[in-house]
């Protein structure tokens, strides 16, 4: 389309073998895995197939941990809703942060209306939770941990393993959503030490609409979706077989390409960074300066509003966003922004820019350039904009 | 593969049409409707065109009261779950049947876990719901009435409409899990007047991992996924645009096809259930004789287990099934067969065939002969069968 592509939060393109895979699969009509002849057979060795290659990315100890599901929201919801349901004779209370994604937020507000009691730790100014913070919170009625492995609006990446000890030692169920860590950094289940995972295919080029739960063994946890006996009778539903397998070949690619992905969006994100004061003043670049994601770039740009900046952009053929797709239709001020110290003006002027592997370093040129004018064009006609500024 | 399906229920072949506009949707890269640009504009264009022909084929006032689901058990999770926990200041007792899908069953039992109560109507020797029944069972704590639309076990046809006015009446929610309906059979919210109604895509021709529920506008329901805002803020999580994109094209070719597919279906039906007396005996056919899905003929085969006749079945290259695929992994006896009379030993001697488009008379003829094998040499070795009966 000739658009450069600055949100791959919101959509990656499914890469070249990921699409071969699941066209092949269309094409072989498979059956129904949990089918009781040999139909289904070739579908169970799908399934199982992909399951192996999602386990190996994040490091599970047995493939069967990981359970599929129809992407991160339905994870995080399982993994909240789940274990909060299921230990309410241990103790109705959750810890959790302020920057959380809207699917831990809302299914933390939805357990509130069922008399489960949360408390929300907060972040220093780059975004970081203070693991003593977490384990401050807990108290004999702590069910639940949930913090997330990486921000979806700042990139930063938070303390997994120093608060996993923690609640390891107290006896509590740790979640991490990592919906845009998996695939994208090393994220290994054994080495973090947590009890249940969220992560989603399309983070790693792989369809949306599907994503996994890593559930450690032996975790006390219900289905939120109850009926047949898939994934190891913890999530039934006849399987999106489809986009499990794209995912499958998403995860192997996603492994093998992990280091030199990384590079590539360093590459451009220390660019985009670096070159930034030579097109525009008076912004942060909001989140941690190291320990953040390396394809997510925030900027918040004083006196402008981040909405109209997406649409010049637009505009001009440049997809960027103000914060995650799943938020779009939502017109508060990011809670994120808000949290680590913007005040509701400068939330509101943010631009969140993510790079996909397609990405080359005459995106961030362009982007800069088209990035200049509308700002001026915007801060023209702000009247908060300060006269002497102007001049 | 040469292999003759008689178990459509567990899984049915994409439609060439589905097909391609799901090789197409792959290979154009849709971006997230929900996105700010205009990368996500076709994908938003397609979700709404895939909304409109679903709420076609049951004919919805508007396209919004449908929301995709990863399948049916969402849907009927969704429906369940969120009716109830949205209405426990009105009450907690909700009123089902002893012969629901496992979606339904266990979606319940769950539901009783958290102290919600449940009350189960019996079904006559067909299978069939008495009204009646579901009237005397509603007291002023009853929040909602779940009743299925068809049973996927036998097949018949339950009086949802005079359901309906019951429950309207009563001012009471009704659910109907029309899972193995929709697409199948005429299914119009409008004339049946129920609040909501699950269903699936793959019944239809359409891909697994992708359903819809119907919400009737005004209904008072929570979402069991919180997190963005799509589906109209009811059902949060990126949308497996592929999976709904072809639902939307199966949902058009059922529509469109659905009365020569009925004559089809009924065509095979017919023979098969005419011409078996001449191949075995000591049997019954399952399910209300004329109030029926056309697709589907249950027999209970005494002296014999439904699972070694599958075995047989197989090795001569003809899939059928016990029972739904969803059940596959669970040994007891059919809670649907027990409910309409028949004992433990005939429950468990019991095949399920459902017929698909591309079966032909062919099918029945070889299906027939080899049932007729399979029967005589499991009735060989059985020390139940009647030593009179084999001389």
């Amino acid at each position: 389309m000739g658009i450069i592509n600055l949100d791959h939060l919101s959509a990656n393109p499914l890469l070249p073998e990921v699409q071969e895979a699941m066209v092949k699969a269309i094409k072989s009509n498979y059956g129904n895995p949990s089918s009781q002849h040999k139909i289904g057979d070739p579908a169970s060795e799908a399934l199982d197939g992909a399951r192996e290659s999602v386990a190996r990315l994040i490091n599970c100890v047995a493939p069967k941990e990981v359970v599929f599901t129809s992407g991160g929201t339905e994870s995080v919801n399982h993994a909240i809703k789940g274990a909060a349901f299921a230990n309410t004779k241990k103790g109705n209370q959750i810890v959790t942060s302020n920057i959380e994604h809207n699917a831990v937020l809302r299914s933390l507000r939805r357990l509130k209306m069922m008399d489960f009691k949360v408390t929300s730790v907060p972040v220093d100014q780059h975004g970081r939770v203070n693991p003593s913070d977490v384990e401050g919170a807990i108290t004999d009625k702590t069910i639940l941990v949930s913090i997330m492995h990486s921000n979806n609006e700042i990139g930063t990446l938070q303390p997994i393993k120093e608060i996993a000890q923690i609640t390891r030692d107290k006896g509590v169920l740790f979640h991490t959503d990592a919906v845009d860590s998996v695939g994208v950094v090393p994220v290994d289940v054994q080495e973090l030490e947590v009890d249940l995972l969220s992560f989603a295919s399309n983070p790693f080029y792989g369809p949306t609409g599907v994503g996994g739960l890593y559930i450690r063994r032996g975790t006390k946890i219900w289905p939120i979706l109850d009926g047949g006996v898939q994934e190891n009778n913890k999530r039934a539903g006849t399987e999106n077989l489809i986009g499990i397998i794209g995912m499958g070949v998403a995860a192997e690619l996603a492994l093998k390409h992990m280091d030199s992905r990384i590079s590539h969006y360093k590459r451009l994100k220390d660019k985009l960074i670096k070159e930034l004061p030579n097109f525009i003043t008076e912004y942060y670049v909001n989140g941690h300066p190291e320990l953040a994601l390396p394809n997510l770039v925030s900027v918040s740009i004083k006196y402008i509003e981040g909405e109209s900046i997406v649409l010049l952009l637009d505009e001009e053929d440049i997809a960027v966003s103000t914060r995650s797709a799943c938020a779009a239709g939502a017109l508060q001020a990011s809670h994120v922004l808000l949290s680590i110290g913007r005040d509701f003006a400068d939330a509101q002027g943010t631009l969140v820019v993510t790079f996909g592997i397609d990405n080359r370093e005459e995106d961030v040129e362009r982007f800069l350039v088209v990035l200049k004018d509308a700002v001026k064009t915007l801060r023209d006609i702000s009247p908060l904009y300060p006269k002497a500024a102007q001049a």
